[in-house]
């Protein structure tokens, strides 16, 4: 039987050994563990970018399946080190919005990592990630429940991954990221978009495009990423690139056609 | 009994979700399957640069691996999503060249994927590698046979890794991309060069040695690649760099010794 | 069972196939190895970096485990291949520092890697990862010895990291790399450190803080790693860049309070 699936998304960077270090914890304690590499790319201690990011794969390894998130600037202070569990998936990090989004997952429930016999000592001060977070989520991957690894908590941290809420009939829809293509990401889901869509960069009208084959090249267009989300691309080109430097300035917006 | 290599070549980067996609379709229909990043980092859109990682890696994971090469800059439009058997190794990815090299491998064919039932559901626009091609790549790795998930095609896609020609007793070599060392690399094999060749890049000889060691500190030398192709390096340096921004543009010429 | 763990520390990127070639190797002949990519973003030929992640991470895959370090300035010129064993662990790559600070593990012991039969053939110039030292490596993998591989050798190359000396009284300690957050890294372990130390990075007194969480935003402290050595670093920010392009040349010194 294939063994369990851990999937690590930190902030750690290819150029040090801290993800060789989580490793060796799935290694020595989940032999059989079936470890997915996310990303460890995610700009230094960034939480929106691992919402983004979790935005995509909270449930695609499917129930059992544990993720262990380590984007902690607060490391070693007062921020709880937390286990989330939702549709049968299991989150392990900090509280600090990370796992925000998955509060209104239905019968979605945390629990406080209070165990500390099931840690790794001496628990260092800066590396909850080794010492706390994947000794954890390795119990998970093994059968223990969430129960087993913490104490309920009532609610969690709220994320700053925001649905857009409509006012006056328009979305203002902030610009978040930008992917390896220079493709600009926001979380307006497509089932917001009014039909007919009306879209504006900055003072610009762009059009909604079906994919990026369909738009000319070098001009800017909006379409719905795979994801189901608005994202703005330029065919053959760089969206990001087009808007400059200061691209998460630009205003964006959507309202139904008048 | 180890289960299936499938090897991933994409242009997605590791700052998103799409890597950690595409494995999902993976672990989750070929749960044993063992997969092999070979790489995300090629240049946005850049099919000449997977084409050259192919030149390496085709065939080195043995009959019934299966590579799941994904750059494709034209996702969602008329290009045609493909999967090519060579020497008893699969290839899935789009038309658009990537597996032009293939094409001169005796026996080698191809099918067109015209199975939609094979397909994950609904078909983004935008990501054919999750909802075509890794669903295709999973049951060719689980045992189908190429008949089974598509209908057989004439021809496909020549790439643009060219095989240099002789003219006038001299090959005209174009310079196409750095390695992490700087080295350069082309396309010239070691099977083409005269014996005792003269190397002449821009205005100046430049020699042939055996391997950086032979070369002195600094200066730009020619070495027969680990993949038996010629390139440009210079010994505890970087080629790319010595030879500046422009270093695609640089002439570099082979021929006999006068 | 579990396979044998296979960890790879390269300085080859993720843009070539190197990566993916060394893999074919193991694939092809452990094919129950568990790779560990540890990093492939070790700068280009920094012997060094390897010493800092080997530092970190040489034993924690437990006995048995096979370090393949392949940061190999001097393929194919007169330094030996060579494979050390230490506390079960084997390690395997280039004589060129990379393994100086194993000299002192007790027990430890080397070979020259002169079994040309066990390589893989033909042997490149440029390439001894793929044909010398992993073809080695999995062979230890799957069970072979020390003096399988190769002849004993009474001593091997040292290294560059340094365990700081005091000199009347004060450490001068060399800053040695930076992370994915801009921590300075240095060799100088928490038990070498005097009570009340007195920490001086060029001519300004820094404290000595617990956590990154313990400072204030955008000051530069002292801190014990996760791995028990000084690093220097800055809250919700980057000490590499608060101390600007040349941080290497800063003069850090640790002494006690008088």
């Amino acid at each position: 039987m294939p063994g369990p699936i851990i999937a690590l998304t930190t902030d750690f960077g290819w150029g040090s050994s801290y993800v060789a270090q989580l490793k060796a914890v799935f290694l020595g304690s989940v032999p059989e563990a079936r470890l997915v590499d996310v990303s460890h790319s995610v700009p230094a201690q960034s939480v929106l970018h691992g919402e983004i990011l979790l935005r995509s794969i909270a449930f695609i390894y499917g129930p059992g399946s544990v993720h262990v998130v380590v984007i902690d600037p607060g490391v070693g202070t007062q921020r709880l080190p937390i286990a989330v569990e939702a549709r049968g998936c299991f989150f392990v990090g900090p509280d600090n919005g990370l796992f925000g989004q998955l509060k209104t997952v239905p019968g979605s429930r945390a629990v406080v990592l209070d165990k500390p016999e099931i840690f790794r000592h001496p628990v260092s001060n800066t590396f909850h990630g080794r010492d706390i977070f994947a000794p954890v989520a390795a119990e998970l991957a093994s059968g223990l429940v969430l129960d087993d690894v913490g104490t309920p908590i009532e609610s969690w941290a709220t994320g700053t991954l925001d649905t857009p809420m409509q006012r006056n009939g328009l979305f203002d829809v902030p610009l978040l990221a930008a992917d390896h293509f220079g493709n600009i990401l926001t979380h307006l889901h497509a089932r917001q978009i009014p039909e007919n869509p009306c879209i504006y960069l900055n003072k610009s009208e762009i059009s909604l495009v079906a994919t990026y084959g369909d738009a000319t090249d070098g001009s800017l267009v909006a379409l719905i990423g795979s994801d189901g989300y608005l994202e703005l691309a330029v065919k053959n080109g760089s969206a990001a690139e087009a808007l400059g430097a200061n691209w998460q300035t630009c205003q964006l917006s959507v309202s139904s056609k008048r």
